[in-house]
């Protein structure tokens, strides 16, 4: 149970404000004095979690989410963060998703919904133009993921792919590794383009150029397909000696492809992943990836959110989360002995 | 990009009924004949994914779901099919999410809410009286996997624990293991009581009684407590040679802990878990566990609750879904050399 919270009546009383305008800040409403704001903020803050929380029926608009997947370890956990980061604010999240979302034409009519102050769009699967077609109806939204550039005045959130991508291989390429096979994301997602460029910066720092025989694109970046681009990769004449995948799901697979060839890892073949989801630690040996900050993506699009929806100014309309290098035991030196296939 | 709908119009045509009548039985209203309400979904039937779904703003009552966990597998995958079907029956979702909202007093507040027709508690944390006190406000809810075991005129689903359990157990006797370790769950959780009696139940069948020395419980199921409880347990002097966990991820736990002791896995221990969550698969070997109906587990709360809020007859209050025992290379025949700890 949780402790006797404050009432919007006690932040009143402590800063001299009335009941209206106290509540007014607490709502996120935009007709409040920045100094008034301030003021009561600073109320608010002082009482930790007794502070008040707006009543949902006196709360401003509620905040719908699109994420039209299943709700597993990557898009969950952003999910959660967006969860509890709205109620923080006082409002109502409301939730579409699941794949049966998916095809579904639900941007188009949000700015008509009442109720629905602002939306947060995570890796939307709609064309560009719905996006541009929403954003030129002046409804508030940020996108989360998304999987072509955003425009210039969209707010967006995500990882530092390139970053990311350009610190897994640079770590390969610092055990010795040169003929790296790349599992990479679908080719229309902004990330696959992005973390790819980080890959192929690292290996062209140690003067390799990026073959195209060892590049493979998925269409769904699953288990399944890494499996089999995977397979590929190890059946050609010429073994590579890492393989790197755009998630970590695609590197669980890629262990399968190894386990099935005879290929002890790392000691014959490095595997590092993108992600850091669960999995990467229940592998054995437990892989090497790239730590996604999920969560942070989460507060930080209903952050800019609740600005854009204050009406204040905000600076960083896209903004990118550092992405941060996990060594576990997927990945090592590369083997002395020239691998060939047989 | 989705086909064209037909609209509400398009039905109260194909039917002879009118355009308002089609809205109540779409918004699943209860003041409806039965007989129209066939005729209606049986036109609607007819046109598979291109029958009309009412707009948000005519749609009845919200759906408040609440899940005060990280949106994982296991309450991700739940959460996602309660969020599609909310949706199929054209209502908005709001959600409640997030380890942050647990200690929320979410509620009591309710009934009083404006918008919102009835609730969805997933795993809920409250006290069995809170549950009470709603119900006898006559608010209309649905429990999935009710931690306490729910009053009889509450509606509630969850997976078939006790079975599952014996299944599992009885697969590991049928393999010639006797000593078996059990990593409970918390012992408060009706989940943790009825699976501990059809383990329980399965080794009695093979008239073993369980020691209480090779029985654990911890506080929360998570892989750090199944790695220390697999710990005790590997380190007794006299060693079981098969562990079953509460769920898949002590079973990871459990799967460190024997290989820090250089023990392979199934030869000279066999491990299960219950669930089926990803990590399952990713383990090497993958992990024998139970599958839970988590997406039918879903599914099925959202009828019940909308046959509660239709004021139809519910037959059962109680629905206890099946799981089934999935086999992988996690468990094995009892080795044939005694082995003791040293």
């Amino acid at each position: 149970m949780a402790r006797v919270r404050a009432t919007v009546r006690d932040v009143a009383a402590a800063t001299g404000l009335s009941i209206a305008t106290v509540s007014r800040v607490l709502n996120g409403q935009a007709n409040v004095a920045p100094h008034t704001r301030e003021l009561v903020l600073a109320a608010v803050g002082r009482l930790g979690d007794q502070a008040p929380r707006p009543r949902a029926e006196q709360a401003a608009g509620a905040v719908f989410v699109r994420c039209p997947y299943l709700l597993t370890d990557y898009f969950g956990l952003i999910v959660s963060s967006i969860a509890e980061t709205i109620d923080l604010h006082g409002r109502q999240m409301i939730l579409n998703a699941g794949e049966a979302a998916q095809p579904a034409e639900t941007l188009g009519s949000l700015p008509g919904r009442s109720g629905i102050a602002g939306a947060i769009l995570i890796l939307p699967p709609e064309e560009p133009a719905v996006l541009v077609r929403l954003r030129d109806r002046a409804f508030p939204f940020v996108v989360v993921d998304p999987r072509t550039p955003p425009a210039k005045d969209m707010a967006a959130v995500s990882a530092a792919h390139f970053a990311g991508g350009r610190a897994v291989m640079a770590h390969l390429v610092g055990l010795g590794h040169r003929r790296v096979g790349i599992i990479g994301g679908p080719v229309e997602w902004l990330a696959s383009e992005a973390r790819l460029a980080g890959y192929t910066a690292a290996l062209a720092g140690a003067g390799v150029l990026p073959a195209p025989e060892l590049t493979r694109a998925v269409v769904e970046p699953n288990t399944r397909n890494g499996h089999r681009a995977a397979a590929e990769l190890l059946d050609l004449p010429e073994r590579p000696t890492a393989l790197v995948a755009f998630n970590d799901k695609m590197a669980v697979g890629a262990m399968w492809a190894a386990a099935e060839r005879g290929l002890s890892i790392p000691g014959d073949l490095s595997i590092a992943g993108f992600d850091d989801i669960d999995v990467s630690r229940a592998t054995s040996p437990a892989l090497t990836t790239v730590r996604q900050p999920l969560q942070e993506m989460g507060r930080t699009a209903v952050t800019l959110l609740m600005r854009i929806l204050g009406r204040q100014a905000v600076e960083a309309l896209h903004v990118s989360l550092g992405a941060e290098l996990v060594v576990r035991g997927s990945t090592g030196p590369v083997p002395t002995v020239p691998l060939v296939s047989h």
